[in-house]
């Protein structure tokens, strides 16, 4: 079987991803979040990173490495200032097909809604 | 203690959340998901909510009971088109503290970011 | 096109799921959640549903209805409890290839494991 | 402001972690996961990370480095192996304020729900 002989170390993480995260920091004295997810912004941007934020979550791409590399710094950076436990709830996809953007994949279904006003109209 | 004597079916649910979900097809033929979306918007258009898309996912508002009733129908809706497995990630929040529609959130977390812009031009 | 003309007050929800949800209090003085997730378990024992903890959430099995049901009042019951905000990550998946219960899962992929064992032993 | 002086490259990832993930292939010929859910299994017992799977997902211990590289890893072998579309979700925590393993969470639950059988009992 294929798998059963992978060396696990020569095996790479995938060169691409898009991950979206929402944290939740524990314990904090108020059920804001908005400072924190202020915060994640601020780190996101010096990142050089695409990112975009959404109600309920950031949407951030780039290697495996990279993107995991830096959810954990925001991990990291608000543990610094004083959040003793955070919690996050990452979605993130690879594929191999081929190379789309966060953006690409909202201007494909916007593109078959548009379709359905288009025919609407007729 | 409180919750042992809890009423279960007096027990109500929230009347208000904010719901984020990411469903995913499995078993398709293709790995695209944009024409499963797209019927899901077309859903939620008809459910008459107030709902956001975004590249990772779909974010909706209402009481508990309808925001989950309206994503069960999402399933049940790709289940009648023919997709036999659908796996969805949901984050879903309610707060009693205070009513605070999706779009409030990202207003609060701009503003904070907007004020350090202030701060960089002095 | 099929869903287009879907009637959305006919349409069902899926009279069979299996949920996981991990439920986040937010804005609590401690960072520990192990109370409120004891208050989660008693209340599912109550619901009559199938259920099992595990260290990162809880799977809950039921139709649609009753599972987001029962999410829900636990929901409910923590904010009468005091607490003013919670978040929860919900897994959930609904098939309709076959009947399977959340052990099933778990089985099917262990048999797999278990003829690894087999071979090497051999 | 703290945050805006922090040195991206200086800030560490988090050196421990607790990891639930539910990775799902995309356009695969089937609706069943169980193969490819082997696969992952036999990587985790590769990397000799403390890892445990349950019907929904699995759970996997260790700096967040470890842990991220060996779900990129689980990605990159199974589109090896031809699954060209793969989407995970991963519920990841961290904290400062104690060291708790994930059988170290059943547990401090599990000891507050005896404690009701204990008085019922009486």
């Amino acid at each position: 079987m294929a798998s059963t002989s992978t060396n696990l170390s020569a095996l790479p993480t995938p060169a691409a991803c898009t991950a979206d995260f929402c944290l939740i920091p524990l314990g904090t004295p108020t059920a804001s979040v908005s400072k924190e997810v202020a915060e994640v912004q601020r780190l996101l941007k010096k990142s050089g990173l695409n990112y975009s934020m959404h109600s309920a979550g950031t949407t951030v791409e780039g290697s495996w490495d990279e993107v995991m590399k830096v959810i954990g710094q925001c991990h990291a950076m608000l543990h610094e200032n004083g959040v003793v436990r955070i919690q996050s709830d990452i979605r993130i996809g690879t594929r191999t097909d081929k190379k789309q953007g966060f953006k690409d994949k909202v201007e494909a279904v916007e593109k078959l809604l548009k379709a359905d006003e288009d025919e609407d109209e007729t």
